[in-house]
């Protein structure tokens, strides 16, 4: 720390993101990216925009907006775009929290929320998740202050109803809820229809799984007018031009190609379910995941042993080093070579912890 | 506002970029954006990197930091890269500045200073611009907080000289010195010589301007080790993903053709001498710009009646509705054809306000 550096920030822990090594080739299950690359259209629409760069992006994000809206099926007025999804949940931090309103979150969910908390200064509680790893809606019924919600949740891959998040909203119309659906394209229930009959619930998602574009940094926010109008006034004070030219072209394009998208979460959901059958007959037990990752632990052998001797063999999962969940690994799901590849290496190390024996 | 807006923004003026109309072709000349297209190994580059979109860009920014400490001379752990310049001068603003250090800069300068101020809560004063819009360094010499000075000055055009801000820098070494240099490559010095042998010294520039990278947003500080690490602690705490992978194989490409800017800032520093050259006779009266654009005023014609006759003939320049400056009108240095067509517009105003006498 310089002697410069400001004491509001002087005790703040910064996220730490998956390893993203430079070194060599891995087989990446790391950080949940999509095997697969975007739709034809988006690289298509993205090269195009490389020849027009010396001009400012669109701050409005209109043509990104209409094309949203079409996809989507709801107004121009009630989506907010972000330099991937981080952007918009640290500005749905700044625009619904304070000392007033705490930010509440479950204690295992995607660990950048409290960072999102502390760079804000803004109080926070975390709701432990139940015995199974579950999200109970009821832990947060009578919160008082802004809830995260991750639906499908990271890393336990579980996704609540669409009906229990609805139930969270009726039963305190001045709380507002964030629901953070980054995963929910492979076969969880978007709450976006909710933004459009609640005035307390705001969807964030992003464009980074399930399109394939976390190498273009985009990210969407959806809710009343009301709410996005708040996002714009933060967004318009730190950065008008977030979208670069580039993402925002391959987002329209991505948005105009939605088969693209669905066909290639068809695959996902059924290599995870192969992943899973053939993980389950190893002796693997696992969350229900409705992701692009699967949640594994094995009742013999130690999560960050097995997260390393994967490493060894150029195998890269994730794992977290957090006294509930230690003993798992997250394990993005890829094509269906890479979890052979997978599937291999963990039969390898198996077969030789037995010898040891 | 909605009822769930936090009271910590509640009097927030988000700031008001440029105009980017969407209805017609103006000839822009609003918002300092390069005519020229950037160098072909950057859009090259840019658009082979939207071939891998589906994975995280590095958040190291290893390859690009490189390339930067390649063509500038600093260490790679001297710099840090933003989502354009804006965002770094968020940060800057962000991890040097709180109640016990101020943000301290010209009365007349880039308007966003103060809104990063107030979007972080920091106090700041104002420090008025000389008669002739020059900025002294002497007005400066004894302030206590964090001094954020653009050189050349927006929209002035005014450049100091290295020399002045060396002095700045010594006569406290306990006060950080920010020197946006967005402008810095149409005749100025840069000072990021200064950065190596000063602690104090951190500068911030843009590909946007110089590089014809607006589309792209891209934008760097460049510090001591220390320095930069304290930016990284916020970046961290933001945005790890903060740049995208396309613009960062356009930066890349941009910083490894050094000559396509050279020669382009050439030009329109050429067209920009021609600019001033021609309004003069016509009766102008322009601040000595080392940017690339001018700042004119005419004493016969109000600045935001000019604004607006021109506009209505389809070219856009900036009017700002501030009483020091309202008389003036900030011009884009674009092509020679781009300038021929802003002063055949001008010459025809003036000939229909003559008839009207």
């Amino acid at each position: 720390m310089s002697r410069f550096f400001s004491r509001r920030y002087e005790n703040l822990i910064p996220y730490v993101p998956g390893e993203q090594p430079q070194d060599k080739k891995y087989v990446k299950l790391n950080t949940n990216e999509s095997p697969f690359p975007p739709s034809e259209k988006a690289m298509q629409y993205a090269r195009e925009a490389a020849g027009q760069l010396e001009l400012y992006p669109d701050p409005g994000c209109g043509r990104l907006a209409e094309a949203f809206s079409a996809g989507y099926g709801v107004g121009r007025e009630n989506v907010v775009f972000g330099n991937g999804s981080d952007e918009n949940l640290n500005m749905a931090f700044m625009a619904f929290c304070d000392d007033q309103r705490p930010a509440i979150f479950a204690d295992i969910t995607y660990g950048f929320y409290p960072v999102f908390a502390e760079v804000n200064h803004i109080p926070y509680e975390e709701i432990p998740l139940r015995e199974d790893l579950t999200l109970c809606p009821a832990d947060y019924m009578d919160k008082k202050g802004t809830i995260f919600l991750a639906n499908p949740n990271a890393p336990t891959g579980i996704a609540l109803p669409r009906r229990e998040i609805e139930k969270l909203a009726e039963a305190d119309p001045d709380r507002l809820l964030v629901v953070d659906e980054a995963y929910v394209d492979f076969g969880a229930e978007s709450c976006i229809p909710l933004t459009q009959q609640y005035e307390n619930v705001l969807v964030i998602g992003t464009f980074s799984k399930s399109r394939s574009m976390a190498g273009a940094r985009l990210g969407y926010t959806v809710g009343s007018a009301a709410l996005i109008r708040d996002l714009q006034t933060i967004r318009y004070s730190l950065n008008p031009y977030n979208v670069n030219r580039m993402s925002m072209a391959a987002g329209i394009g991505a948005l105009q190609d939605q088969e693209t998208t669905m066909e290639r979460c068809r695959v996902i959901m059924e290599n995870r379910e192969y992943t899973m059958k053939e993980l389950r007959k190893l002796g693997f037990e696992m969350t229900p995941s409705m992701t692009n990752f699967v949640f594994a632990r094995h009742p013999e052998m130690d999560g960050g042993e097995l997260y390393r001797k994967l490493k060894n063999r150029g195998i890269l999962v994730r794992h977290f080093d957090l006294s509930r969940i230690c003993q798992y690994n997250r394990i993005t799901i890829g094509t269906r070579e890479n979890m052979d590849a997978l599937l291999g290496a963990v039969r390898e190390i198996m077969e030789e912890d037995n010898e040891k024996c």
